[in-house]
């Protein structure tokens, strides 16, 4: 089966997933008054299970909203030691390189991974094992936060694959990793 | 006659726009067989002046072309005394904060213009004082470099005036200062 290691996330214009104070509401400053998906459950239709790390982990079991997947979720961690009970049929707490918790969720069948968390998505692009992105820009400078992208060993070209704009303002581009 | 300042730049997917070694070959890695121009003419076209720092204005006056310009450029610097002979008739030097500078750009004559390079389109954008931007973005990640943003005393909202996609992989959103 074909390994993808996917990236579906929103940023500001200038590049951050979070602002200043950790806060997302600006993903929100573009009035949606049909609640248009932007394309996540096309997306998350096409992905076998989820991989992030425990800080983003943590802030979803905070939501105060039901567990939002319906994929098991792969926890990065070297601190946590083992996933809180109530979320033991959902999440699995993983451990070692990349390059191992990849082979671990490949040996137990999950191949199309959408890889999430600010500091997931940087260390896969650091270890160049992302394949694709689809990145959706509010159109917003927040001057600060925390940014998608980090420092990496060499520059990576990516293919153009389309482009989408939602509610007249939201741009919508969908990268594939250049080989 | 209505103001307007206003940025024209390439950047890398990861906002760059030059890479770790001050390169900017990233910029050409999109064959363009045709030499689209990518609405550079139709841009400077509307403008009256360029505006940009002393470490963009000399880069400029290092490249191995012709001087590229033939609307005034007014060059910021505290260092510079004087602008080098060869460019008397070209290039302006101005002094003071930015609010100054443009009173005395406007008291020329000039109003809408291309402001240019990294510090200089950073200061703006700190002050404030940008009112439209076309960001064209080159499919590559650089993982380092000149970055076009930095940090914001505030958040600052556009508008999506509208996408273009050239080439089939170079996308540029026109974004407009939200009032």
């Amino acid at each position: 089966m074909d390994k993808k290691n996917s990236v579906f996330i929103a940023t500001s214009l200038d590049g951050y997933i979070a602002d200043k104070n950790g806060g997302v509401d600006w993903l929100h400053s573009i009035p949606n008054p049909d609640l248009d998906d932007m394309g996540y459950i096309a997306f998350t239709n096409e992905i076998d299970a989820l991989v992030m790390g425990r800080s983003t982990f943590e802030t979803v079991c905070g939501f105060d909203v039901d567990w939002p997947y319906d994929k098991p979720v792969f926890v990065l961690s070297t601190t946590l030691n083992e996933i809180p009970e109530s979320h033991k049929e959902k999440a699995f707490l993983v451990k070692g390189s990349l390059t191992e918790i990849l082979a671990q969720i490949y040996k137990k069948g999950f191949y199309r991974l959408y890889i999430d968390g600010g500091t997931t998505i940087r260390n896969f692009l650091k270890a160049d094992l992302i394949d694709e992105m689809v990145i959706t820009t509010i159109p917003i400078l927040l001057g600060g936060g925390a940014p998608l992208f980090s420092e990496l060993p060499k520059a990576m070209e990516f293919e153009l694959m389309g482009t989408k704009t939602f509610l007249n303002q939201i741009v919508q581009r969908h990268y594939k990793r250049k080989n």
